[in-house]
């Protein structure tokens, strides 16, 4: 199964093909793609090289803590992420190590490793479906964070399956067309919202 | 120039040779490779496919505008990144647009679109270099932003410059050596802080 985007421009094959399924074949990741994703993540870059990215993993080879991650979602992304092979939670460090001060930018350099983590996936013919449905203060007390850490998203990792396979109602949404706004209406110039003229070209 | 990471596993190629310059040259980017840029981050995933993010684009074309859009960034980016032909500042739109409720993967989801963008670049041999230290106050006013679109990093875009070209202090900066937490100091299996031991393999 595989849903490429259709871009009006042209972009590598590992960003047109990557997309978020939610139906995953029980086929297992190995140990080694499991470390090529996180060395991946490990080479994003960081405000100040503070690499605030830190991943808890659960595969369904150990099912105490693959139960434990999964409940840590919210009900609706239990309902097909209890299928996939391999659970994360992203979490921040919120504070620099260097000074203790906040991290404005740990959020998103959080998302730059994660994204890293998912080309490296895509590139490698897994799938990877980010969940921001997740019970922040269960992940907190789950696993006892500490507190200049923040639970930031959920991440379904597998082998998408095959459509006929993926039961409803997961299979229409697998299904469906891929939308996204064009360039103009994101990329400004001079004035906030006004489009970019080369985006019109 | 080119300054490869030294993974410890495998990683794709685009991800190994991306890193962040200060060094850049003056050869211009073209706007098919900008349309291409953005493109790639058009297709990133996002919470509820809300697509939050946007982007100013300033280019060394229109000296009024790129002049405009360095004073936004701290002193001392603007002394390396005036030398880049392009320049961007991302921005979060940071309610859902369906039911205007805050959307706290804004941030996430702004540095999931900026990778994909910086991936595309990489492919196309240019090189970018994120920048936290930015101006938020004088962006919000400059480009009169709407309260609910907040600036999130700056973004330097061009060729990286041959290494004997770079004047110092960033000559220095970008001969220096690359250096990551290894995997097992941030993916975690059962507790918080405990290394997950296929990361030891």
């Amino acid at each position: 199964m595989s849903k490429a985007a259709t871009p009006d421009h042209p972009i590598h094959d590992v960003l047109s093909s990557r997309w978020s399924p939610y139906g995953f074949s029980d086929r297992p990741v190995s140990e080694h793609d499991l470390c090529c994703l996180f060395e991946a993540a490990r080479w994003a870059a960081s405000s100040f090289n503070e690499q605030p990215w830190r991943f808890l993993v659960a595969t369904k080879d150990d099912p105490k803590e693959f139960a434990r991650m999964l409940s840590c979602l919210s009900d609706a992304n239990q309902e097909w992420a209890k299928r996939a092979p391999v659970l994360i939670l992203s979490v921040a460090s919120t504070k620099f190590s260097r000074n203790d001060k906040p991290n404005g930018s740990a959020w998103h350099d959080v998302g730059l490793a994660s994204a890293s983590l998912t080309f490296e996936a895509t590139a490698r013919g897994l799938s990877a479906h980010w969940m921001a449905g997740i019970h922040r203060d269960k992940i907190r007390s789950e696993y006892e964070l500490p507190g200049d850490f923040e639970p930031v998203t959920g991440i379904a990792i597998g082998y998408a399956e095959a459509i006929e396979d993926v039961p409803e109602p997961f299979r229409k949404r697998d299904s469906g067309t891929r939308t996204r706004r064009s360039i103009d209406e994101f990329v400004f110039i001079g004035d906030f919202g006004e489009s970019a003229p080369f985006t019109k070209g």
